[in-house]
């Protein structure tokens, strides 16, 4: 597919600075793009780069005047590079329909210009929509119902009575559905909690390969719209996560735990129980959150702070040893002094 | 099904207050709980809910005045509730048989009234126990043996010579008996050194899903009794856990490390190898345990100290700020007062 | 098999003292071994565990005088260890084919003498190697080649366009190949970045259970020769690992950061994104590692610091309860003596 530059701009809703009738094959990186190819400069740091690159044009901020390319300017380079890479790499949709190697229950419903692979299985009365893709090795439990035009990778397992929107994408080895870890005591017994509840997430979610989301004890687990979820997640029974959340890989949410929306999580961030993270919240990575963060705010650390408060508390914990020596050195300066000029109390002593 | 609550008290060992010929169709929380239905209340802060619930009666510690219901009066009224939900939710077992699509070694010996599902593959020389039911895309390599009641769900790999108990639960993604990670350097080549020896768990163990328990080098890898561990956890090669301990997400047990019996690790804990925690020891989310910890105690932090220790270390940690800028103000007023009174020492010089 | 203890010495480079005629068996820990059996010593602390052995002979790095036992005698008794433990337990290959059972793309290439199991997926113009062997519930797609030797264990999933070496070694649940996690924000909306880059791998490398491996944006994610990987480790878009690194369970990696070769991770370390560790670096486990750490060093911590100064660091931080008490009481002795002293400053007031 050819594109010239300026339908591109079009395309993305940005300007030509330049020679808008080149010819554009493909998209790549400053180091890696052909001279065919457009490029992207997402910082000023990589203007060397950019000096170098064979690209035939490059999406930009703005003019740069020490470079001789057609420019394509958008606000956002990086969110242009992203639609137009998805331009250039989209394949037409295959439909190639339900493969007699899988087993489809006889009560499931399946909608039109599917793909259903080999060795997948789907339960009883399920409901499957029209141009869902389910890869090798996917299981899906009875009474699940699964919208229009989603993918599940190779060996995915959704358990029973979940409910998956529109557009979501599972990778490879995402488990939806495992039951809740929740056991009381009975004397030293662990005595399972029987784990009845279920899973449901909306249009868009896209969830990373090996990650887990359990279901709910009673009531549902829940993932709403637009929310991506990276690798090796864990979701436990009856977490909430609102619309347009990222959870960035290794992150643990445990049970009953409200994440709200336009929150992200960095990578290996642990919340613990009944924990409650408002909308447009921040949190670094390895951080450990317990109880409440307040909305519109970055956090990090364990237990979780304000970004800016934590950055001055590590600064300090750094220096540990250099501190311990100040106060040592202090007190040492102190005995001698005190020695000359004995306290009040210490007289009254 | 339809008990009266009289009868659901003598289920579980508790006494009614109030109306005990009321009919309970099913169990549900405080806020979704119907009106034929029975609820429960864990704590006395959810009053408020309480009052608003439709449910027919609740299972409580004891009677509430102020509430106009009839009660089911239980030692620990959690463990009631959810001995009553399993009394609900249980659902008669379903024996299907072997499916002809999946694959049966001719040597592996099947009990009775099993569910083994299309794309399953048992190896060579196997037993399989009575009522065992495994999922689509379970894999079980040769010499294993699964014992009564047994349930894998789908996509779980169970490697060669693996030995599990009766009633064991794995959930999808669940790997058992991969080789340790164990290499010995020559030069800067990794050697690695085989692993042949085996993973064991007993009776009543359940693990979540994703959960990856390593074989051992030599001799077992051993998961005893009624131990419960959640999803995306690391076992490596060589450990031994207790009975009847719990293992929340995302923990990572490095190798030849023992785990007693009854421990509690939180989420995301890290136990360092060659390790030892004794029985009836809670470890705090988000911990790293190197070493040592004696028994019947709570720790935390990293490296884990005792729990108090830790909560008087991290209130000091979150002030460090503080603690600097006090310490520098001492130094001035110190330098200050040095000047007017030159010590001894400083006299000498 | 049956060797006597001089041939076994022959095999590894090492010598013998003692009977060399010795027939042996097998090979086992100090306490296991049996009495046709040897055993290895790796460090004098288990003295008292080799006097006790019923093994026929002992791997140590030199005599020891208080055992009368026929000694083989290695440079790295450890790494002798690991390879008789090779001979002992090396079965010869077995050439199974292509299972009727598994789905082959026409127009893939399958090498010679390969076991290719039931329920396995091989997408188009895929090259698979000599010797290859793929187990239940493999999905490799389209366009993937895969070198001699190499061993994929049941459930692991391949994307399209992986490239992997000769002998390599991917353990169940492995995914290799799923979108790198990227998207940039429109108002609120996460738009994907589409992942049209790949995976490649060299020769020898090992990675353990349901870790995961995104594929590149642009470009590809790269693990060199011999490098080895435990399990649910986090590998993410871009990432290169250069040769014969270890990289210990519950790694997460972020994007486009490179590590060295002969690089050591601990468990559940964090690498952020964009950075890089040189060669010949260890990291301790469950540290942060941020920005760029220079090789041929340790490092240990969050975020991580040389190893030697993280000890000063946490030794203090152990003991911040008592630093602030210290520091309270000089403040207080402090304000006793200033209240007979007052300072010139106080003096002006």
């Amino acid at each position: 597919m050819i594109k010239k530059l300026r339908e591109l701009a079009e395309l993305v809703g940005g300007t030509v600075a330049g020679n808008g009738e080149v010819e554009i094959s493909g998209i790549g990186s400053l180091e890696d793009a052909g001279p065919s190819e457009l490029t992207f400069m997402a910082s000023p740091k990589f203007l060397g780069k950019l000096k170098e690159t064979r690209a035939a044009a490059v999406i930009v901020s703005k003019e740069i005047p020490q470079v001789d390319k057609p420019f394509l300017i958008a606000a956002n380079p990086y969110l242009a590079f992203a639609k137009i890479l998805g331009f250039f790499s989209d394949q037409p949709f295959q439909d190639r329909g339900v493969d007699p190697r899988a087993y489809v229950s006889p009560t499931a419903q399946i909608g039109r210009e599917v793909n259903i692979y080999p060795f997948v299985w789907i339960g009883d009365r399920c409901s499957i929509g029209d141009r869902v893709v389910l890869y090798p090795g996917v299981y899906v439990g009875e009474d699940c119902s699964i919208g229009d035009g989603s993918v599940f990778y190779p060996n995915v397992s959704v358990y029973s009575r979940t409910k998956v929107g529109k557009r979501v994408v599972l990778h490879s080895g995402v488990v939806v559905g495992s039951d809740g870890f929740a056991y009381v005591k009975e004397g030293r017994t662990n005595v399972k909690i029987p784990q009845v509840g279920t899973v449901e997430m909306g249009d868009d979610v896209e969830i990373g390969a090996n990650t887990t989301v359990d279901r709910a004890t009673l009531g549902k687990t829940i993932i709403q719209r637009g929310t991506k979820i990276d690798n090796l997640v864990q979701v436990a029974h009856n977490v909430v996560i609102g619309e347009d959340s990222v959870i960035v890989a290794q992150v643990g949410i445990a049970g009953s735990t409200r994440i709200g929306s336009n929150v992200t999580l960095g990578g290996q961030v642990g919340v613990s129980d009944h924990a409650e993270i408002e909308d447009n919240v921040m949190v670094g990575a390895h951080s450990g959150v317990v109880g409440k963060l307040a909305g519109n705010a970055a956090y990090t650390g364990t237990p979780a702070m304000p970004h800016r408060e934590f950055l001055r508390v590590i600064n300090v914990f750094q220096k540990l040893p250099e501190l311990n020596k100040r106060l040592l050195e202090l007190e040492k300066r102190f005995a001698a002094l005190e020695e000359k000029n004995p306290s009040k109390k210490e007289e009254d002593e």
